[in-house]
């Protein structure tokens, strides 16, 4: 650490970072930019190299009380257990139908992503985006009772201006399906679509009247991105490690490890969901990202002490707004 | 098309794409190009939807006497059997020994993929592209007697630069490996190896002394990256149809193809090897692409009549002066 050479401009971070409390955590942040993007460090890495990797879910927008991509997918089934009552009796929609919260709470994202398969496969591409726009449209976070786009933890938006402004490459690295995420990222995030690395469902090209078509498969594209998946993905897709990179669960320690272990400068960091009283507190799934974390010494974004806000409380540009 | 509206600026022209004779074809580009990048024009397209997709391989450089990364293989097996003699007896080795033209000209590129995986697979990552970077510091393209990385056509490097002056977003979209194209794509191209689409082989996870290791495996990501696999891919990593796309051979009509079917402006290119006296000049392995052509009256490029030279005069940069 350098701390001593790189000054931070308070003014600067008060600005983009407001919703960040002072402390080590910021300091840690702010000192990590200045030394790879200030021209004179020794440190200085090129923009095209400073690549940042975020998680999505519990590290941009809350995963609780359940995946966002679950309820949507909860939502499609109950429509259609409307639209086919046989289906009732049925696994796994009877567990949907009688809201078994023990059945879909014990799903890890895979499960999750398994079952958007069974919910949305054999359609064409751009019936499942309309699907996926309609849900972001209608529905509220069953907790917060706030639509879904507004479900971002606000100092993460700025952390990501923050790196946009030190003209870092920014990708969401997720579990979640890919054309899932892609509907809101852009919206939410400010991220392209091209810059979503996630869960990817195989597609088909199909020619229907003579016109190409893009045709969702019942089959996932290997690796899932979770866990090793997410490095080979990131390899795939980038080409080269993040310097930069947040996550919350054992999913995200490969590349936590995967940013840790190159010889140019970097900065893993893990998020804490450590505030029972403005989101939810739970460890479970985090342990052996904790384990590593405390190993090497990392960053810990603890939600309670380091962020005033969680949610930013201006409405977000609703996610259906976007012209594509 | 909206000639009419959209003037040309002949200087501005002239300057960029100094290598292209004046003619339909340049024509067609600039007002294109003018079209989608210009605020005041009805059919403006913003910056990040300013997808443009270019094959490699006979579209930005020269593909015979064979394929580049076939000749790479060539001098591999080479360096194989000078080490283990008793490979001389076995194919595929012993058709490269006696260099028996007859047996790799009938090579596909997915033949040359699935080539590559016998030649380096089970190596860590790294290995491979230290292997990759020493091929293109010492070896010359056998007909021309230069490196590699001299051998992209100037008019196409200009096309590039041309639409980067107007906020495209260009991507590579090839149907050879994509960590050896990534090796040359950002010296010779000015293409970050983020924008390589290409042929990949599955990378595996591993942990070598509790660090993480990327290694090459045995088998190729599906779908290989050529025909309807380049759509796909193109999806996977873009998430939208180009809107200006390139190429040379029936393994990019489908992605031409879905250029052509979209909403928005589009122009798909094909290139047309007919200048038998300074590059080579054939039609095999392009007829369906010529005969789509002539049906979605698509724009060609002559290279005898478009292009006033092949190749730059001045040496390119070489590769291996790319610090990465």
């Amino acid at each position: 650490m350098t701390d001593h050479f790189y000054d931070i401009d308070t003014a600067e971070q008060e600005d983009t970072l407001a919703s960040w409390h002072d402390g080590s955590t910021k300091r840690a942040i702010c000192n990590f930019v200045r030394r790879v993007s200030s021209q004179d460090s020794p440190d200085y890495i090129p923009p095209d190299e400073r690549i940042a990797a975020f998680d999505n879910d519990g590290t941009l927008w809350c995963e609780k009380p359940s995946y966002v991509q679950e309820i949507f997918i909860i939502k499609y089934f109950h429509e259609q257990v409307a639209l086919h009552p046989e289906l009732r009796d049925v696994q796994p929609f009877k567990a949907f139908v009688e809201n078994d919260r023990a059945y879909f709470q014990a799903l890890s994202i895979q499960e999750v992503d398994n079952l958007i398969l069974q919910a949305v496969s054999d359609v064409p591409q751009d019936e499942y985006v309309q699907k996926v726009r309609a849900f972001f449209q209608e529905s509220l976070h069953p907790h917060y009772q706030r639509p879904f786009t507004e479900m971002a933890y606000a100092p993460m938006l700025e952390l990501m201006t923050y790196l946009r402004q030190h003209e870092f490459q920014i990708y969401l690295v997720t579990g979640g399906e890919t054309d899932f995420v892609r509907q809101i990222a852009e919206t939410m995030y400010g991220v392209p679509r091209s810059h979503v690395i996630g869960s990817s469902v195989r597609i088909k090209l199909e020619t229907h009247h003579d016109r190409p078509l893009l045709v969702r498969q019942k089959s996932m594209v290997e690796p899932l991105n979770e866990g090793p998946g997410k490095v080979v993905n990131i390899h795939v897709h980038i080409g080269q490690p993040p310097i930069l990179s947040v996550g919350n669960s054992n999913g995200d320690l490969d590349m936590l490890l995967y940013t840790e272990h190159q010889a140019r400068p970097h900065l893993p960091l893990l998020i804490q969901h450590d505030d029972e009283e403005r989101e939810f507190a739970y460890d479970h799934g985090a342990e052996k990202a904790l384990q590593a974390a405390t190993l090497y010494d990392w960053n810990i974004i603890s939600m309670k002490r380091d962020f005033k806000h969680i949610f930013s409380t201006a409405p977000a540009e609703a996610a259906y707004n976007t012209t594509r």
